[in-house]
């Protein structure tokens, strides 16, 4: 192995981590959100807030891919990047066999890769993305993630108009769609770019719980995981962020997820912040425990975190999106919900 | 920029493909397939054959699991390399919301990128993979996919028990799983090594086909698109290949593709071969057009393909699984058939 080989090797920190050599900047973002986002606390930072459920379209799996499409086109519009310069779409959603995704994205006629991990898909895009960047396969390339709440209600639960009662514990499904282009240049416009420092990949924990109504619950597990390892492979203290992000624990993921690391010696209680929690008035809005789906982490990295990063209020962030692995197939044969979180490292420079 | 960064930079050929300037070793390789699989012409060059359905489980989807399970195992084993020492699992199945590589794989406890790109997810993951490898961020990692007749119908067709008639170009999904090492090292048990010099990533094609018991039609399009455009990259002509191996067009997707990329001025049918075809009797087993599903191409890989390199029948081959991007949803809403294809150049030093 020659010298070139050796720095590249040792971007792998750790059992799980990358930290980069050429850190790739965050040139562009946008996100385009539903109704019930766009009169929650966030509203202010969306780019555009869609009345029609099924934004224009026939069905809210066709509204889903045009929310897609918009988000990808709005991002390489405020990029200034032309389309033909973007080599590759990282991107993924909830529904069965991504067609979310498929349907948004295929006009666009960049190569793709399809990638699925539950609601972490933001982290698993924004980390392949980071990581084709970094290693100079493409000096452009865009990662996008959404969901739509009646595509996914329909996918997982029970028909809207059966108007089933949902429990505390459970989540509501945003419906948005957060898209990013991720390149090796500075952004012109901007005096402060905001760059993917490193990426830390998540395993499949499970533990065991079979509630697809308590999402926090079979998250946590997986975001404590990854967090504790994050921190294990740089060496650092929860203090070296100023947030710690999670995507979609909620109220009672969140609990769960602060004890687990307590139990571990970690304290995160004061860095802590989950998009689910942020995202809507929950108590106004009867979430219950909070926003969910791949959308939530996605507009709100897009929408607030990035803004904050940007303007100089927050320095580095981890950001941890969370993934519930199941079907509606595996969870009537009974089996546990696994989750997977995957984390991000966004610093400004 | 400099020079490193620019030499990097250098392994991007043309619009959609890498040389990998430290291409990686597939170190192992392990195919674990079911009874009707066993029956086919390519038997012998697989690792296990399994004549329960189930394989020992309570179910299609538990018995997919078991399947990656024992693949991915099988090939840690063959590796000769630690488990501790595999970074990260690039892999997917045609299964909703991935439970299929879910469940096979939670045990393993290595970090996790899900896949999805239908048939075409062998592809995806054996690029991000060797992508991964090349870039240093790891010495070893894997790439699996898989599919499973009956939970593939049960999931995209019509129950079993109702015995529908099968028109004849319709496929049969392959029960089957394909798991690789992928290493930045040499084999140090084998005197040859097989590695992948290059990748190309595929863009959705949509030619407008909406048939669902015609693949082939759907995938064809994606496939000649992705072999055009491979062999414009790497300024090449059909012969630097001994063979160009699509996943699983069938007889009537490969005759599509033949035609073409025959208006389009190339001619591959001396070195075109599908695994679909090969897979099946496809006279004897009743299979119709040929095999499907994402364990089509890569137990075709890991059993029968590497072998011929790895033996010098073959120097290089163009590897393209194809995929076709529907779901039921989309299907039942009235959406046409998309398809993709991903390339992997694999060649014998």
């Amino acid at each position: 192995m020659n010298q070139n080989e050796q720095e590249k090797t040792n971007q792998a920190v750790g059992k799980q981590t990358i930290r980069f050599a050429c850190p790739p900047a965050i040139l562009s973002r946008a996100s385009i959100v539903g109704d019930m986002e766009g009169q929650g606390p966030l509203a202010s930072y969306f780019d555009q807030i869609e009345p029609d459920p099924a934004f224009g379209m026939d069905s809210w799996e066709e509204g889903e891919s045009e929310m897609v499409r918009r988000a990808v086109q709005t991002a390489i519009t405020k990029s200034g990047i032309a389309k033909e310069n973007i080599r590759y779409i990282f991107g993924g959603d909830l529904l069965g066999q991504l067609i979310g995704s498929t349907f948004g994205l295929k006009d666009f006629q960049i190569p793709i890769f399809g990638l699925y991990g539950a609601c972490s898909t933001c982290g698993e895009a924004l980390s392949l993305a980071a990581m084709t960047v970094n290693a100079g396969y493409a000096s452009h390339v865009i990662a996008v993630t959404s969901s739509h709440f009646g595509g996914a209600e329909k996918q997982f639960r029970f028909p809207l108009e059966y108007g089933n009662q949902r429990p505390l514990s459970a989540t509501w499904t945003v419906t948005g769609s957060g898209a990013f282009v991720i390149g090796s240049k500075k952004d012109d416009d901007a005096p402060v770019s905001v760059r993917i420092k490193g990426v830390t990949t998540g395993k499949i924990v499970d533990y065991g719980v079979k509630d697809s109504f308590n999402m926090g619950a079979c998250m946590a597990p997986a975001a404590a995981d990854l967090i504790y390892q994050n921190l294990q492979d740089f060496d650092v203290k929860p203090t070296y962020y100023d947030r710690i992000i999670t995507g979609d624990l909620g109220k009672i993921g969140r609990k769960i997820l602060i004890d687990l690391l307590k139990d571990n010696g970690v304290d995160i209680s004061r860095q802590h912040m989950d998009c689910g929690i942020e995202i809507f008035d929950n108590e106004e809005q009867d979430t219950h425990s909070g926003g969910s789906g791949c959308g939530c982490s996605a507009i709100t990295l897009a929408g607030y975190i990035l803004k904050q990063l940007r303007e100089g209020s927050w320095k580095r962030v981890l950001f941890v999106p969370t993934g519930a692995l199941l079907s509606t197939v595996s969870y009537n044969e009974g089996q546990n919900i696994p989750g997977i979180a995957h984390g991000v490292i966004i610093e400004r420079e």
